[in-house]
C-alpha cells in the first residue's frame, strides 16, 4: 500500500515540524505557504517538495492538514476544497468545537475531521521545527457524529505515522477538556503569578516556582487560545470561582473539616493526573512547607 | 565566646532537624518532647541530651525554641518563660502575627522573637530529621519594634549557625507576603486540580504536572497552615477573586488587547520571582501549547 500523499499548508513550527516527520517516514510531502519563499526554505530543509500550481497539487494530494492560526482554519479549508474534490482536510488547531460546527457539512462528507495534536514551543516558526516534534504526544481527533470513518481512519493514520499516541472526542468535549486540563491551570497559574510583589518575592520558594511557571508563557499566543476557547473557559472560571468562594466560606468560618474536605478534592484531581501521566521519583516528591 | 546553649521543645522533624544541626555545629543542645520517650530518642541519635527537669535545664540555657504546632506556640512559650527568667524564645511557626501580638510583652522584654524557617517536608516526625534541613533556606525573623536588640541577634546567630539565609520583616508583613508567595499559590494550584475529571485527565500534560504539583500535599497539614493564616489570606483571595473576574469581563467582551494585559501581569510576577530565584536551564523552558 503506497503511502498517502499530503500537503501541508502554513509552514511554521506545528506544520514544518509534520512535513519533516512525514518526509522521514517516506510519505510524499507538498510543501504550501502564502509566502512562497517560506514554502521554498522548507523544500530546502528537505521537507517536501513546493507547491507551484495550488489546484493541481490538491488534486494529487490525499491530505491536507491546514495548520494557520485557529481563527482562519474554517475559512482556509472551505477555500481549499472548493480547489478540489479529492483530500481529506485536517488541522492542528487546539480549539475545535467552532471550527468544526463552522465545517459540519464538510465532516459529513468525509472531507473534513478536525485534529489537535498536543505538542508545541515557545519557540515559534519554521526555523524551529522538528521531525520528532508530535513523538509520544497525544493527538485528539475529533470527528462529527456522521464522519465517514474512512475519513477518520486516514487522518488518525497521519498522527500514528509521526508517533502520536491517538484519543477521539467529540470537539465540545475537547474544548472542555482542554479549557479544564490546559487553560484554566494556565490562568490560575497567571494570577498567583500576578500577586506576588517585592515583598514577597524574596519568600517564594519550590512551590510558587512550579506553581507559577507557565505563566511566563507568551501573553500575545495565550490571550489567542484563550479568545478562541472562551465558552468553554468561562463556564470552567464560574465554576472554579464558586469553588474558591466556598474556600472563602470555610476560612470565614473557621471551620477546619470543611478546609480539609476542600483540600482533599485537589488532592484526588492530582491523583487522577498522575494514573494517567506517571511521574518520575523527583517529580512525585512535594518537600514544601506554609 | 563560648556557644549558647539551646533548649529545643518539640521534637519533630523541625526540632529535631535543628537539634541535628546544632549539635554538629558545636552548641550543646538540650533536648525536651512531652512524651520523654521521644527526647530519649533523639539522644540516642546523637542530637543533644535529654531534659530531666524542665526548669533546671530552661535555667541554663541561652536560648528556647518551641517547635510546637503553631496553635499553641504562644502558650508554650508563656507556660516555659514564667519557669526561668533567662533563656529567650523563639519559635519555627509559619504564621507570625497571632502569635507575635499574643506575645508582645515578652517581645518588648527581650524574652521573645519570632521565626520561620521556609523549610520542610511531607515526610514528618523525628524519624525524618536532618542536620541539613536549615541548610540555605530562608528564615525570616520577626521582632516587634520595640524587641532589643540583643536578644534578635541571638535569634539570627542561631539561624545563621544551621545554615540559613535571614531576612527581617514586621509579623503582620511576613503573613501578608507568605499568603502571597505560598497560600494562595497552593489555593489556586489544588482549584486547577479539582476541576480536572476523567474525560480531562488524558489531555493534561507539563503544564498540569507542574500546576498542580503542590496539591498533592496533606490536607490536614495544609488546612492548619490556612486557618493560622486566614486574615491575610481571605484579603489576598478576595483580590485574586476581583483578578478572575476582570478575566472573566475581558473574555466577555472578547477584548484581546485587555486579554493581553492580563496575562501580561503574569508574566511580570513570574519574572520578579525569577529576580529572586535563579532557575536552572531547563527549569526556565515553557515548551507547552494550549
Amino acid at each position: 500500500m503506497a503511502p498517502p500523499t499530503v500537503l501541508i499548508t502554513s509552514l511554521g513550527l506545528m506544520g514544518g515540524s509534520l512535513a519533516a516527520a512525514l518526509t522521514r517516514a517516506g510519505w510524499p510531502v507538498l510543501l504550501h505557504h502564502r509566502r512562497p519563499e517560506v514554502a521554498m526554505q522548507a523544500e530546502e530543509l528537505g521537507y517536501g517538495r513546493q507547491v507551484t500550481d495550488l489546484p493541481t497539487s490538491l488534486a494529487r494530494a490525499d491530505l491536507c492538514v491546514v495548520c494557520t492560526p485557529v481563527g482562519i482554519i474554517a475559512d482556509t479549508v472551505r477555500t481549499l476544497a472548493a480547489l478540489s474534490p479529492r483530500p481529506v482536510f485536517t488541522d492542528v488547531g487546539s480549539v475545535k468545537g467552532s471550527v468544526c460546527a463552522a465545517l459540519a457539512d464538510l465532516g459529513a462528507a468525509g472531507r473534513f475531521v478536525g485534529s489537535h495534536p498536543m505538542a508545541g514551543s515557545h519557540l515559534q516558526g519554521l526555523v524551529h521545527a522538528k521531525a520528532n516534534l508530535y513523538h509520544d504526544c497525544l493527538t485528539v481527533v475529533t470527528p462529527l457524529p456522521g464522519t465517514p470513518e474512512p475519513a477518520v481512519a486516514l487522518v488518525e493514520r497521519l498522527w500514528q505515522t509521526v508517533g502520536s499516541r491517538l484519543c477521539r472526542l467529540a470537539p465540545v468535549i475537547h474544548d472542555d477538556a482542554v479549557a479544564t486540563a490546559s487553560h484554566l491551570p494556565h490562568i490560575l497559574s497567571a494570577t498567583a503569578a500576578a500577586g506576588l510583589d517585592q515583598t514577597a518575592a524574596p519568600l517564594a520558594s519550590s512551590g510558587f516556582r512550579d506553581t507559577t511557571r507557565v505563566a511566563a508563557g507568551s501573553p500575545d499566543l495565550w490571550a489567542d487560545i484563550l479568545l478562541h476557547n472562551r465558552d468553554a473557559i468561562r463556564q470552567r472560571l464560574t465554576a472554579d470561582l464558586a469553588h474558591l468562594g466556598a474556600l472563602d466560606a470555610a476560612l470565614a468560618k473557621g471551620d477546619v473539616a470543611a478546609l480539609r474536605a476542600w483540600l482533599e478534592l485537589g488532592r484526588e484531581g492530582r491523583l487522577r493526573f498522575e494514573r494517567h501521566y506517571p511521574l518520575g521519583d523527583d517529580e512525585a516528591d512535594n518537600n514544601d512547607e506554609g
